[in-house]
């Protein structure tokens, strides 16, 4: 009489999220049994010990008690209560009412400002949405993808499962692209042509292509080329660009930096290729993953498709106000001659410096295991190494075992996506670096031994 | 070569959601054009000068920036400190890490034991998902629920417009059942009968009741006896049941109580069907709707079913963490004895006690203007009064006139359903005494001008 498994749709049932599949659920079963355990599965910073940024707190501190500007004035710094004062104001009801469904226009004000300032380009507020985490903006933007389950969107091979689980969800086809691990995990115009040409063979109307840059899991910066060769083959296929970059802030390779799709296409004069971008309060150095910030900029969509994405946000409201605040904290930081800044200069170098020590570290110290090979953590937050597998082995086996043995916690490569008869795991660089050492140590042990 | 309309999809276009609809983006221009607008499209109490809870501000305060319980200890009661930091030890990371997906145990195990003393019956807290709100509760359990293009979900007419766009989006099929407006809008087994037959003989196969109690947009509250029909019904009909009970605190009417269907479910001794009882932090006397809080509490579902369901919010990784901490707030309320008890007594008295008048002055003088019946708002947050239509006007210019002339913005009975050759609106009993006089007013002199 119940629902049974037998009522639940095919869509529900194939979906899969390896990230937090059955190796995190036997993780965490170890550890209430007594094990120790490192959880090197999810971009997860202050799970792992990594400080949140004060200037974001004392923001979301005052804006959730705004009586704390007169009653506790000394233990915030005149900015932060400016600050929060601004937001208080603009959001003209603060953080207990509903927004419009796009968000705060206030934030999204201040987002275009961002945007502008580190592109130096316009950016429209009313093309941004904010979300809850840049999840929910990719979801959004998969929804008014596919529609019908013959749209086909491309996606890196690896890939973030949550493209792949999305696409099942709502029933589209994956199109999956292969990364050249041999060049740092670069895309090439010839592999992207290989892909959309085996789709249209199956029948498959390609809509999208989704980049990911910082990679992940590949830790791997794009150069601004393969940002230009890839708008050009979206144009040349009328393809939308759904572009991940989520990671901007997480550069660690000399001489590398982050390009935004926006800024490639204002450079290029493009604007036929529509383009989704996201960006999140979870990563970066502000690592805020539990509020649930983030945003989606959108360019070169007609006003009848925009509004239809507007409709679709509208059912659920609103995305959550403390993460539309912690969005507000990330693109404002205090302002030039406050007192806030040098603290969060302070703590934002902290962060990413020991990131960059904790890539090199991992990268490094995977490369010194025979049998291992990873490319550098050019950026973003995991190692996706290579290894071998011993014959008739699964990655999934692998991981399991690594876990049941040493208690470290990784995500098979399979969850991400390879190339045939290749076997990775996913690794975060997030553990603070005495834990990374043990695991590079753990590792080595672990798999001189595997058979 | 840009996203044109003709590459959406069918689900999206035709999805509806009057509550944000053409007239609130109507009203938001007159607004910005100088015109005094009345929302009383939507329960969002903050925005309409209701105050939040001080005791759910200040653990929010405290959990942001921990360092307040130290450096501004003065300013907070010594249970709030106390709360603040059994919730950060319980979470482990604070607000700032992703949470398990189906969200902290530590607050599941709250919301189970707020469960269990409402009701006198067990709550089980791994059947406890927390939700951004409780609108995503219910799209999660929609999801589940909805495989197929002939799979039903019965909805009531009237019903909240989440139902019908969500089960639109998802490809299902809504099968409405009328509410008896001549009794309070009650449910009656004939009309449930009249429905689901209906839906067979077209071919629909019926997984689901939707009941929101008390409701949205009829203000009603359903009697024990009403509750266990339905339960009944669903049993004889192989049904699980969405119970909506977001609006349980708000309860006006004298002799009314909330009963919800769990206990109705445990009275009866009912083990065979599956229920998804919803919550939410936005309602109620919190009022706490930005930061987008709320639980699915899960009942009879067998356990491949849940894991499909906790998959399914792993996805998109946890809801919001301060929003986690808003339920929190909500179950667990300051405690006996302690400094903020008293406060806390007073601010939802005050917030109760002032809806109980609005929602009187509201239906009464809705039923002072000739041409209009309103039931008794006995609960929940809004007046659905009945009007006389001139012919040739739909509900939906109506409403649009009565903007245009008034600035007061209601949403027309046909975004929610209605029997046809019957007119309505949905107002909220929330702006303040004043504002709501002044519609009482301005309804009465529009209506009987408008033809």
């Amino acid at each position: 009489m119940a629902l049974t498994i037998a009522d639940i749709g095919k869509a529900v049932l194939d979906t899969e999220y390896a990230v937090r599949g059955p190796i995190v659920a036997r993780a965490q079963e170890l550890e209430k049994s007594g094990m120790e355990i490192i959880y090197c599965n999810i971009g997860n910073p202050q799970a792992l010990a990594q400080k949140p940024i004060t200037w974001n707190r004392q923001l979301l501190a005052l804006c959730a008690y705004p009586d704390l500007a007169k009653e506790a004035a000394s233990v915030f710094p005149s900015d932060a209560i400016a600050a929060a004062k601004a937001f208080i104001s603009g959001s003209k009801h603060g953080i207990g009412a509903y927004s419009e469904s796009k968000g705060l226009k206030f934030v999204r004000d201040a987002v275009a400002a961002f945007i502008k300032n580190r592109d130096g380009i316009e950016s429209d507020p009313d093309s941004i949405y904010l979300t809850d985490g840049a999840s929910k903006g990719v979801q959004a933007a998969l929804r008014m993808l596919i529609a019908g389950t013959n749209d086909g969107i491309m996606v890196p091979v690896p890939q973030y499962p949550l493209y792949s689980a999305t696409i099942t969800m709502f029933e589209g086809r994956l199109v999956g692209y292969y990364l050249d691990e041999e060049h740092g995990w670069a895309m090439s115009r010839d592999l992207l042509e290989d892909s959309i040409e085996t789709a249209k063979k199956a029948g498959i109307k390609t809509k999208a292509i989704v980049v990911i840059n910082p990679g992940n899991p590949t830790g791997s910066v794009l150069a601004a080329s393969n940002i230009k060769m890839v708008i050009e083959f979206a144009k040349d296929h009328g393809l939308s660009i759904l572009a991940d970059e989520v990671y901007q802030d997480n550069i660690y390779k000399e001489g590398a930096s982050f390009m935004s799709f926006a800024k490639a296409m204002a450079e290029l004069g493009e604007k036929s290729v529509s383009l989704f971008s996201f960006h999140s309060t979870s990563k970066g150095f502000l690592g805020e993953c539990g509020q649930r910030g983030g945003y989606v900029e959108t360019r070169n969509l007609p006003s009848d498709v925009s509004a239809q994405m507007l409709k679709m946000q509208s059912v659920s409201l609103c995305s959550n106000l403390p993460g539309q605040l912690a969005t507000y904290g990330m693109v404002c930081p205090p302002p030039a001659g406050g007192p806030s800044l040098p603290l969060y200069r302070q703590e934002k170098n902290a962060i990413l410096e020991e990131l960059k020590i904790k890539a090199k570290l991992l990268a490094d110290g995977l490369n010194s295991i025979p049998g291992f090979r990873s490319n550098e953590v050019a950026g973003a937050m995991y190692a996706f190494p290579r290894f071998e597998l011993p014959k008739g082995r699964t990655d999934n086996e692998y991981c399991m075992a690594l876990l049941e043995k040493k208690g470290i916690c990784t995500v098979p490569g399979s969850g991400f996506g390879q190339l045939p008869g290749t076997a990775h795991f996913r690794t975060t660089i997030l553990p603070p670096r005495a834990s990374l050492e043990k695991v590079v140590k753990d590792v080595a042990v672990f798999h001189a031994e595997y058979s």
